[in-house]
C-alpha cells in the first residue's frame, strides 16, 4: 500500500568536505575517522505537554522516564502549551517558573522549543470575559510581551496567533478574544500578535497557524503579506481523526501554501490507530465518546499512513517541520488513540515506523571512513549536525544546503 | 408560511415637507395637489441580458416588447453583460456600439445600469490563453480602461472584479486570468481592477463581487481594506437553485458582511420555480439536465420565498440593492426555471408578488393631498424620486434619509 511515487529527498541532503589535518595544518591522508549524525535540521516535532511533571519533579503517571526516552530518541522539537486560560488561570499568577523548568529540561536533551499559542480564542481565562475590548487588547499585548520575554533563550519559535480565520466568528463558547477580533478585524489581531512578539524578541521566529486550509486561509495570508506584516513561516494543522488524506491531497494543499515563498510547518498532525471519527463531524471537538480504543488493525494502518505522510511531506521542499500531536494515547486530545505509544507505555508500530525513518533511513549512524590522498572526506547526508570522531576526541560539524569545506584538526595530532 | 418576524422598514422611509407657493413665494394654503412616487432609491435590479436584441432592432424571440414592459414596470436597475470572452471574442473588435445602444435603451426607460464584470476568470477570450502573464495583465488593464471609458455617462456602477476567492485556484477550465491571479495574488488583481477603473471614471461606483460567502470572503475583504483599496460596495451572490436559505441564515450572512461599514448589494439572486437542484452539487455549473420545468407547486413556492427574501433583505439597513438573476425562464442560466416570467411570456406568481411589494406596498401611488394653513404638505414614503402635480404641470422632488424642506411653485400660479 505504500505510495508508488518515488519521493525525492535530494533537496534534504547536503555535502560537507572535511579535510583532516594535524595541529600544524598539514592534511592527514589515509586516516581513519568516524562520522556520525547528531541532529536533523528538519524539524521532527511533537507536543511536550506530557513532560511538565517529569521536568518539575512531580509524580506523573503518563510522562515517565520511559516515555521520555522514546520521545527524545525520535523528536528534536517540542511544542509547549501556552493556552492562556491554563497558563494563567488566576490573573497575575502565570505558570512561568514551571514552564521554564520544562523548557530547560527539553533544551538539556537537545530539543528545540516552540510555544503555542500567544493569541487564540479558545481556552481563554475567565477573568478576561467581562472586560471591555480596549482592556482585553491591552492585557493580550502585555501577555505576549511578558511570555516571549520570559522564555527568551529557551523558546525560539512561537505560534504567534492561532486559527484567525474563524477567530471573529467563532460561536462555540463566549470569549474575550473573539469579541476583540470581531471589533478590530483579523489583520489587526495578527499585526498585534506579531508586532508585540517581535518587539520583545527579534531573534525568534513567529508563525500564523490554522486548521482552516481552504481558500480562506490563502486570502488571510495574502492580506497579511499585503499589510506588510512579517511572518516567518506558515503553520498548517492536519488533524486526521477522520482518516488520512493521502499524499495527493496533502501535497496539493502544501503546494497552494508554498506559493507564498515562506517555509511551511505542519504544526499539528494526528492519525488514529482505532476507528475513524465519522466524516459528518465538522468541529472535531464535538465528537465525544466514552472510550476510543487502539486496535491491532488500526495500529497497522496508522503505521503505514504515518510513513506515507512523512515520506511525502519531507519530500516537499517548502516543508521545514512536521509536529505530531501527541506521544502517548494517555491523555491524548479528544481521547483519540493518536499516540505513537499506547496508554500502557509500549510503542505502537507507528513509533517504530517513524523512528526507522528519522534515525535509520534518513540518518547517518557512526561510520568509519578513511581520508583520501589530500586528507579529505566528503560526507553526504541529511542536513543537520554531525560529529567527527578521531580516537577519543570529537569535533562537531554541519551539513547544510550549500557544500561546505571545513578543516578539522585531528585531536591525536600526527599519526 | 410567511415569517413571523415583523421586519421594520422604518430606515427605508423618509419625509420631505413640501411648501407650495405661488410665483411670488407666497404659501398656498388648502390647495389640492397630487403626489406620486416615480422611482425607488433602493436598487430593485435584474439582468438586462435579454434586451440587447430589442434595443438594437434585431429580431429576438425572448426579449420582446411585452417582456420589456413587465421588466420596466418593476425594476429600476439593469446589469449588463461584459463577459470578456463574449464581449470581445475577436481581439480588437469589442461589441461596444451594440452594448451602448442597449445601455441607452435602458437609460431612456429610467433604468440605471451596472456592468458585470470587468475582471473574471470565467468566459475569457481564447486569444488570451497562450499569452505570457505580463501581456495578460497589460491587456486586462487596457480592457478595463477602455470599457469603463466607453460607458462613462451610461454605466455608473461596475462589478470591478468577480469571484476573487476562487480566482487563483479555479480548476474548471484553463484561462489566462487564473494564471495571472496565481502568479500575482488576489489583492494584486483587486488593486489592478479598482485602480484602473477608478482612474478612468472617478464618479462611478465599483464593487467586489463573490459567490463564496464563507470566512474566505471576509478574510479577502479585510485584506483589501488593510491594503487601502477603496471599494464602494460589497457584492454578495445568492443563487438558490438548491433551495431558499431562509431569513435567519440570510440575515446572519448579511450581518457578517455589514460589519465592514460598506453598503451591500445582493448582486445575483435566484429562486427556482421547479424541482430543487440536489444538495450534493458543489459547483452549480456541474448540474446539467435536458429539461428543468417550472411547475405550479414550484411557482407557488418561488413566489412565497421571493416575498420573504425581499422583505427580510430590504429590512436590513446595510443592503442597498437586490438584483434578481433573470426575468424569463427562456435562456435562463443553467436552464433553471428561475425567471419571474415563464418561457411563454406570462408572468409567474413570483412576478406579481415582487411587483406588489415594489409598486404597491412600498410605493406611493398618485395621491391627492391638500396643503395646510401654511401651504405645507409632509410627504412620507420610501426613499426615492417623487413628483408633485398641480393641474397639468408637475415638479419633481426627492425623499431621502434626512428630512427635507422644499418649496415648490404651483405651476398654476395663484389659485
Amino acid at each position: 500500500m505504500h505510495s508508488a511515487v518515488p519521493f525525492s529527498m535530494a533537496h534534504r541532503l547536503g555535502t560537507t568536505i572535511v579535510t583532516v589535518t594535524d595541529a600544524t595544518g598539514r592534511p592527514l591522508p589515509h586516516t581513519e575517522v568516524v562520522v556520525t549524525q547528531t541532529r536533523h535540521a528538519f524539524g521532527f516535532g511533537n507536543i511536550g505537554f506530557d513532560f511538565l511533571g517529569l521536568a518539575n519533579g512531580e509524580p506523573d503517571a503518563i510522562g515517565t522516564e520511559g516515555l521520555a526516552e522514546l520521545y527524545t530518541d525520535v523528536f528534536n522539537t517540542a511544542t509547549l502549551p501556552f493556552y492562556w486560560g491554563r497558563f494563567e488561570p488566576e490573573r497575575g499568577a502565570p505558570d512561568t517558573a514551571r514552564m521554564q523548568r520544562t523548557a530547560r529540561w527539553f533544551r538539556e536533551r537537545g530539543i528545540a522549543l516552540k510555544g503555542h499559542p500567544l493569541v487564540w480564542h479558545t481556552v481563554q481565562p475567565d477573568w478576561l470575559l467581562d472586560l471591555p475590548a480596549d482592556e482585553i487588547e491591552r492585557l493580550q499585548r502585555e501577555r505576549i510581551r511578558r511570555d516571549v520575554a520570559d522564555f527568551d533563550g529557551l523558546i525560539d519559535t512561537w505560534d504567534a496567533i492561532n486559527e484567525v480565520v474563524i477567530m471573529p466568528v467563532f460561536a462555540n463558547g463566549d470569549n474575550g478574544i473573539t469579541r476583540l477580533a470581531h471589533a478590530r478585524g483579523r489583520i489587526h489581531m495578527i499585526r498585534m500578535a506579531f508586532e508585540e512578539a517581535r518587539a520583545v524578541n527579534p531573534r525568534a521566529r513567529f508563525l500564523l497557524n490554522d486548521f482552516d486550509l481552504s481558500s480562506a486561509y490563502e486570502c488571510l495570508i495574502e492580506g497579511v503579506l499585503e499589510a506588510g506584516i512579517q511572518i516567518d513561516a506558515i503553520g498548517l494543522q492536519t488533524h486526521m481523526h477522520q482518516g488520512y488524506w493521502g499524499e495527493d491531497v496533502m501535497l496539493a494543499m502544501v503546494d497552494r501554501f508554498a506559493r507564498y515563498g515562506l517555509p511551511l510547518q505542519l504544526t499539528e498532525t494526528s492519525l488514529v490507530s482505532g476507528h475513524l471519527m465519522p466524516a459528518d463531524i465538522v468541529d472535531l471537538n464535538d465528537y465525544r465518546i466514552p472510550e476510543w480504543p487502539s486496535t491491532p488493525e488500526g495500529e497497522a494502518r496508522q503505521a503505514e499512513e504515518l510513513e506515507r505522510h512523512y515520506r511525502s511531506l519531507v519530500s516537499h521542499p517548502a516543508v521545514e517541520s512536521i509536529t505530531y500531536w501527541g506521544i502517548s494515547d494517555a491523555g491524548a486530545w479528544l481521547g483519540a488513540p493518536i499516540g505513537l505509544v499506547r496508554a500502557d507505555g509500549t510503542p505502537k508500530p507507528s513509533y517504530h515506523a517513524l523512528r526507522s525513518l528519522v534515525k535509520d533511513e534518513w540518518w547517518l549512524k557512526p561510520t568509519t571512513v578513511v581520508t583520501d590522498e589530500d586528507g579529505r572526506i566528503p560526507v553526504t547526508g541529511f542536513r543537520g549536525d554531525y560529529e567527527l570522531r578521531a580516537g577519543a576526541a570529537s569535533v562537531p560539524f554541519a551539513i547544510g544546503a550549500a557544500e561546505l569545506q571545513i578543516r578539522i584538526v585531528h585531536p591525536a595530532g600526527d599519526r
